[in-house]
């Protein structure tokens, strides 16, 4: 039993289950009390449906262009029409300046990390993130035999913990991995700590003589909420790389596209840019979905309908708080992160299943003591989990 | 300048920038020549349109699906119901008995190898490869940190080398790639070679106390010419699995739709399973796109016009055999593998230039000596390089 399949692997199915068992629990609860008396917050699904523009493309395209071009192969970084209209968005909305030649079409946000990691790890080197943290970059990492090194989280408003990064970057530091809108804060990095940690790289690549690279892990980069504004990275560092998906912005999470950018201005950009064509084709991705390519061309200024997320928000933040919960003010993605009263994530997310509730404990995201509440959720569900998370309050005491 | 990528991403950038030379070169003559008159057969693409069915079923499903399913996340594995549906298919063709819970959607062949290597391997474990053989089986190996093992070979009919096969079988020895019908030569394994193959995996696992699995890459088995059948491989070893895409099939090349198949009878099959699920998230796919899922769920039965490619096939195979050239005879894919008469295929690589024709050389395939014809071309290219070809002859003096 077991010998067979890779040791790394083996320890992943383990750590697998786990998270499995918690679905299928939430699966039972549903059948025993009624999916409409289950309040699940675990699962970052979207669940507005794609704009409308995005099955009409799909319907044109399909009746109208060449068959055999549209589902066919081409270049591995993807049409050449669709990479440049995405430059030229970005261009027009951030004020950069970038060609096709920057932009490769990637299968989502996933693929396009793991791309950007097999391009630049070697085997030892380390890869910087700053916690909370999205759990799946530690296996993108040893995916490339590299080590993950978490910088504990700053509690105070969930901005990097600039002090503490500055310490434990070192001569083997290669990248350091940022998500804003933070995937499970909901908090946006402000320009500020983009030019500190663009400062301090700057500084330590000199002194080690080390180039090292910001990844930009971007799904929400769309999910903002009132007039906030997410800083285009590649603004503030020289040696930064984005990894943009349609996931979020257009509820298209199950067709895998998305895209990465690299920058003329980057170090060794031509290497980058060839490095990631060819792992895009050996890590067996070969091009993202054609259609799809063609499809999010044509609808790059439609977004899913995020008020209805910032009404769950709203809604979610003024209750808790109003219950005694205390809660980070997300600006973004849709996830509310709230300070378990007792400290204790496991016991919390026990307790709250009690009611009914489902949350996922931040342990997993490097930052025990806290939840992550995922309002990409029905409004029935939210209206409805209120009065339950007020018991769950006064469990505590808090009202 | 070129120090801040993987080493091993720099030796491939290396290597590739030749691959490109090539194509350049290729479209530098078109402009010279005009298109009509260069005779590319050197890449592997379909040039058949997809079924009308697939552009039916796109409709379809996008009119009449919900949308937040259509284009949401299921399970890394794939929809159950298509899954099943590939299932039933299989069973009912080759006499199988598998369910939803064998089948694992990917991204294409490729996807779907990455996922079982990444699945199986260990560091310094082996991989076993027929020459003449795809060439990124070597890269999916070293994805891994595995050693591919080359068995030389078999000029005659192009069968496995079988003798050569069981003396280079190690107690490292983890996985056996079989690609039949075979990219480069076109020649689909028989029921003898699967049988020899199964036996001598059987004695040598026995032997060494391990586990041995067969994976078969099946990107080509729907194109077959002739009443030739492709013999299904988990009939003939309990440890085989099977890379399907419908790349071919259905000439969707860019929509990265394929699967895997695990067998029950698999050792450690349910760890397997377990595995490829997870390496699907982890390598980055998260799942094989969504929208075409479906679509190819309502395409089992249909297949591209492959009576073109056997046209092509019978035009090409009488012709130059008839000028003088050694061809072997292909059964299946859409490649002609020719023997250059100077034994050199880089030197006849560039004197069929000098006629326009453009050929891979099969050294890359591991096989010297023989070039690789692709004839999914138009009509008018096979038949118009024809008199090319014969005076390529009378140069080697063969007619």
């Amino acid at each position: 039993m077991g010998k067979m399949i890779s040791d790394k692997m083996k320890r992943y199915t383990q750590g697998n289950s786990a998270i499995r068992a918690m679905f299928e629990e939430g699966k039972q609860m549903a059948k025993k009390f009624g999916k409409e008396n289950v309040y699940d917050f675990s699962l970052g699904n979207p669940n507005v449906p794609a704009p409308k523009e995005v099955n009409e493309a799909i319907l044109d395209i399909v009746k109208n262009e060449n068959s055999l071009e549209l589902h066919g192969y081409m270049s591995n970084a993807g049409y050449e029409s669709v990479r440049s209209e995405i430059a030229d968005f970005i261009n027009k909305k951030h004020g950069t300046n970038f060609n096709e030649s920057n932009i490769i079409m990637t299968v989502g946000a996933a693929g396009g990390l793991n791309v950007l990691f097999k391009t630049l790890l070697n085997p030892g080197e380390e890869v910087i993130t700053f916690a909370p943290f999205f759990s799946e970059y530690r296996m993108y990492t040893e995916n490339y035999d590299a080590n993950l090194v978490v910088i504990s989280p700053n509690t105070v408003d969930f901005q990097p913990n600039i002090k503490e990064f500055e310490e434990k970057i070192t001569v083997k530091t290669k990248v350091v991995i940022i998500n804003s809108p933070n995937n499970p804060t909901g908090v946006v990095y402000s320009e500020e700590t983009l030019i500190s940690i663009g400062k301090i790289l700057e500084k330590k690549s000199k002194e080690f003589g080390t180039d090292i690279y910001i990844v930009s892990d971007e799904p929400y980069r769309e999910l903002v909420y009132g007039d906030i504004e997410v800083p285009y990275v590649t603004k503030y560092y020289k040696n930064a790389l984005v990894g943009y998906s349609f996931s979020k912005s257009l509820s298209l999470p199950g067709e895998r596209i998305g895209y990465i950018v690299i920058p003329d201005e980057a170090d060794d950009s031509e290497l980058i840019k060839n490095g990631a064509i060819i792992a895009t084709r050996i890590l067996g991705f070969v091009n993202s979905p054609s259609l799809i390519q063609k499809v999010v061309s044509k609808c790059l200024n439609c977004k899913a309908d995020i008020e209805f997320y910032d009404k769950n928000r709203r809604i979610l933040y003024e209750a808790l708080t109003s219950y005694g919960f205390e809660c980070t003010k997300p600006d973004g993605a849709f996830y509310l992160f709230l300070k378990t009263p007792n400290n204790d994530d496991a016991e919390f997310v026990k307790t709250a299943k009690k009611y009914n509730i489902l949350l996922v404990g931040a342990a997993s995201f490097g930052c025990p003591g806290y939840v992550r509440i995922a309002y990409c959720v029905s409004r029935q569900t939210v209206e409805n989990s209120l009065p339950k998370f007020k018991e769950l309050a006064k469990e505590y005491s808090l009202c």
